[in-house]
């Protein structure tokens, strides 16, 4: 399986495509891709969305992800800045769908539980569990990078999760 | 000049389109069209902002208009709900900018000055004015459809005092 993770920001919006290789036992997750979409401060919204969706899009059809995975926002610091975080969370949920490909959306505790098994992490410790996990030498930069590793490999163990549960119970 | 207005709504957008003809001195106003785009409340979120995404692109292809007008938000009643409103507006603002349009942004204060000419105007008072201007029978249905025409209305007279401005000091 391979997810792409999508960390929406209203300056950095980071990306990260992790695959999933499985043999009985064996599990090993792969870094395909990662990086973020920097905006320009100055370019008005709309240049800034089309820039956003323009890039994930690519992203997507060069990656082939079989699904996306992106942070469910509950807080902002006031509305203004909620109003933009939405309308690049909103495009990006657009590129998604619109390559016909589903959304999962996860909260941030249940992204750090599953990457650190500790919901309160701090984001340093989640970069060190993504380093581990994907087996890299350096930290993925920028943090946003690293924090769409994070939202992909939350999907990947909680999709491995529901499949064992699917396989127990049924 | 042909003027898109768009209504953002997490469950209703309005979209109206209004015309200027002018010769000499005589300004005439026409509708060329109006309505809203239904979300169904139940429906996930990527596929609500891939609805409103594809209605309006139909909308932009259909009536072609040189330019979309937008209403700027800056309240809403908490972060939840300023995250979903900017989620469709983002979605909005880029089926514009995917068709190669500028989109221009008002303050309601804005547009209620513009179309009845008082700042505090409710709602109904503005829907007044939408049909004396655009010479109609009856009032715009759904209230969003009234809305988003009142926005292109606001687009227009703000660019006709513009171009006056212009040839003042020009």
């Amino acid at each position: 399986m391979r997810v792409l993770g999508i960390d929406c920001g209203s300056e950095y919006t980071g990306y990260g495509v992790v695959e999933e290789f499985s043999a009985a036992r064996d599990r090993r997750l792969v870094c395909c891709a990662s990086g973020a979409i920097r905006l320009k401060p100055r370019d008005p919204m709309a240049v800034k969305l089309q820039q956003i969706f323009s890039s994930l899009s690519a992203i997507i059809a060069e990656h082939q992800p079989r699904m996306v995975a992106i942070e469910e926002v509950f807080y902002a610091v006031n509305v203004k800045s909620a109003l933009k975080l939405g309308q690049v969370r909103g495009v990006a949920m657009l590129a998604a769908s619109w390559a016909g490909l589903e959304v999962a959306e996860y909260s941030p505790l249940s992204i750090k539980s599953a990457v650190v098994g500790y919901g309160r992490a701090e984001k340093q410790q989640v970069q060190q569990m993504v380093m581990r996990l994907l087996h890299l030498d350096t930290p993925p930069q920028p943090m946003d990078a690293s924090d769409a590793l994070a939202i992909a490999i939350c999907h990947i163990h909680t999709a491995a999760t529901l499949r064992r549960h699917h396989a127990v119970t049924s």
